[in-house]
């Protein structure tokens, strides 16, 4: 009991100090680990294991939608890397320089990846050459690395990983119409794995990723009403291929450049779930991602019968659930409070009148309610508290975004808001950078996005107060 | 028909030049590409697909067998690689240094990761306290660098990708025996999956990891007589731990070290089952790694029935095996050629005449043998032709190591077979590095290793003639 009282008393609340909450949260819930690398992180077994769920599920609908998985160099070299003009003033300034190999002075420096545009267009370069050559759907997972000055778990760190998807098409049209379907994908898994509603729009120019047309976003909400920017899909148009000279014959036997996306969603979204989710007690993980999705406690497990029925449950239900049993030597309330700081949805508790009964007792993560279950509908009676752990997590989340969205018809309203209430600001924008960045100033809040369907409304700037038709969610962001 | 000329011409003999052999195939077969830094690949989608089966094998029993997958930081600031001092001097001379970040000169050179070793170590250091905390069985899928100066792909490059487990143990034996048990699976998965046989045995004091105490090898053969090590286990005892301060407390209460294990599979195996399987029709993979398992070429396509006959059977076969259908305009000759570069293990023709007779025809990659089979019985037929190719891979391979494996008993002998007969020279050892050394400079020949159960047998040395107890298999190797 000590050692309970010890994790509990550990965790510090979150309208205290959020930012202390979500360190301890990673520590505690043993996500991570501090290495002697400024900003890179050990990803220890239960959070990496978050990853691979992850992972495995976008990979699978990558595939489905006809994305092939490569593996591209980790290194750039320089004068690859400035072939792009936008893309090398946006990162060069933020990468890791390899200027040594073994005891010899490189004649060329590399940088280490910061995101592969430039890799991939040099393959393709190679590899395209007619239009039954396109598209050209590919994908890696890898880390990248951006020198980042100031870093935090998952959020921002020099290396993340990531999955980076780059497209090339015959025609505008196509490259479009592929950003937004992968954006839309992003959106989905977020809204019906994770649990996260998002916000699905485009970015501003000045917001946009270097060397894009165009940049859609998906824009979450944190708990403490901060932004998180949780996965973007980029449209080139054919400046890169121009760059990088990445031609193909097209139909009419004229040469022709390819159109071309990239898209990324990366281990930043694990930060962004336990933001969303967590509470005082811990993480809250969505089932589908949740390395354990069932833990089983045996309450007076050293009775007749218990632990073989607790590990008769475990073996019929790891068919279809992802299930553990603690039957260690702690007491059942160190283990409740455990795995609730490790966020598992569910526990099953089966003790000798359980058993007695043929039945166990399902508890909720999200609100610790208990649910009696006949064993021999065991199977239909998880899937279905599954399910409403999901659909709680994201009906909570989505409250929160939408009492943490106002709307501002003036500056000095915004900056009230912005100083008084953290969350997304719903206003009017004329399109010029200079009033976004007025209210950058003034206010502290950043364009998070235009959100799609609201580019042409009509009413005046926010800021400058001309005409406008742009509706612009801005807000603090992580 | 120009199309599969070009590419059947395209491939050098192997008896004509091996070395070309090769380098054809992982190009024809569209398994990488070179990119513009030197020797680090493009692994192309097909490559990488080869590279994705194996590591979910793999992956699937480790974590059988209790493994978790973590993620360890891509860099290791120079203090930490000087640790330990014989590892240092094995890899301080092939590492790539990070010197700046952004535009600052870093404080610390970080040399990208040639191997984890002391990663793991300083986390380790962090998280074991007590015996209980044992074992901790840790293992990564990541890219090492190591800066090589002569680079081929896949079997010696400068980023290579890999899974390396790094455990810790409470015991020597208990390091030890996961020490033999990680090489057995290695041993396992090559000859089982891959049909690979392989040599499972010890290297000699100075072929040995640098800061083992011990390492243990499977040892291919490939089909120029050549030996390529396939995978590495090694046994550190406590000399990293003691480097890093790694302590637990035991369960009379003192202070301890505990015992450590390293080992890794690469991307290098790709190249070894080129090697080992490969003819001068292109690659032939085994079917357990084959991205394509079953190709569907339809015959007379353009006749009524055909393709909608070629897509039923590739939904239905889809179920159960990895199936391809090349519905594709170019004629049935030039699809056989290409599949057969691709080194798919089955093809699959149905016409016109075959749906009359309710069959379709099956050809094996491994000797184009044609068997005629009833569409009803055709998920059974294809699996055992899969296992048939697999077994007659596996017999084929191994029949070239037996006619490839000599004896020498002195070392004029050693010398002639040497330069005459590539392959794998048995001979006996006094143990003596000297000996080892001369072999290498008079015959050219390098210790692959002494095969378990094969420590203490009785004879004199192939070089000096004095008494002898090791047998030691002798090679060239890649």
């Amino acid at each position: 009991m000590a050692e309970q009282k010890k994790l509990v008393e550990a965790i510090t609340p979150m309208e205290e100090d959020f930012a202390q909450w979500y360190t301890d949260i990673v520590k505690k819930a043993e996500l991570m680990d501090y290495s002697s690398v400024r900003g890179c992180m050990v990803i220890e077994p239960y959070g990496w294991a978050i990853w691979e769920n992850i992972r495995n599920f976008l990979d699978a609908r990558l595939k489905e939608l006809g994305h092939e998985n490569v593996s591209m160099p980790l290194f750039i070299p320089e004068s690859l890397l400035n072939k792009e003009k936008d893309h090398v003033q946006g990162f060069a300034p933020e990468v890791a320089w390899v200027t040594m190999g073994g005891n010899e002075k490189l004649q060329e420096r590399l940088c280490v990846r910061p995101t592969s545009e430039t890799l991939f267009c040099e393959h393709y370069a190679r590899v395209i050459h007619s239009w039954r050559d396109l598209p050209k759907l590919y994908n890696q997972w890898c880390s990248v690395v951006r020198w980042e000055k100031t870093t935090r778990p998952f959020l921002r760190s020099v290396e993340f990983h990531w999955q980076e998807g780059h497209t090339m098409h015959e025609t505008a049209e196509e490259a479009k119409k592929e950003t937004r379907r992968i954006l839309e994908l992003y959106a989905e898994f977020c809204e019906n794995q994770l649990a996260m509603p998002v916000l699905r729009g485009q970015k501003t120019e000045s917001e946009k990723f270097a060397g894009a047309e165009a940049t859609l976003t998906i824009e979450a909400m944190m708990h403490d009403g901060k932004a998180l920017q949780s996965g973007t899909s980029h449209y080139f148009g054919d400046g890169f291929a121009k760059a990088f000279n990445v031609t193909f014959q097209g139909r009419d036997n004229s040469i022709c450049h390819p159109f071309q996306t990239s898209w990324g969603m990366s281990t930043r979204i694990v930060g962004g779930i336990i933001m969303t989710h967590g509470d005082d007690s811990g993480l809250v993980l969505p089932p589908a991602i949740a390395p354990v999705q069932v833990i089983i406690v045996p309450i007076a497990q050293h009775k007749a019968g218990v632990l073989e029925k607790a590990a008769e449950l475990q073996k019929r239900l790891n068919e279809q659930f992802r299930v553990k049993t603690d039957d260690s030597d702690h007491a059942p309330g160190w283990k409740f409070s455990q795995y609730e700081m490790k966020g598992v949805p569910l526990r099953l508790e089966i003790g000798p009148k359980d058993i007695a009964k043929n039945q166990c007792v399902l508890v909720r993560r999200t609100d610790r309610e208990k649910v009696f279950v006949p064993l021999d509908h065991l199977e239909a009676a998880i899937a279905e508290q599954l399910e409403k752990v999901r659909s709680d997590m994201y009906e909570k989340a989505l409250k929160n975004r939408e009492n943490k969205t106002s709307e501002a018809k003036s500056l000095a309203e915004m900056k009230e808001i912005a100083d008084s209430k953290p969350g997304f600001i719903k206003a009017m924008w004329c399109g010029d950078p200079a009033c976004e960045e007025k209210l950058k100033e003034v206010a502290g809040v950043s364009s998070r996005c235009i959100p799609f369907g609201h580019e042409h409304e009509s009413g005046t700037c926010v800021c400058c107060g001309k005409p406008a038709e742009k509706l612009v969610y801005w807000g603090k962001a992580y």
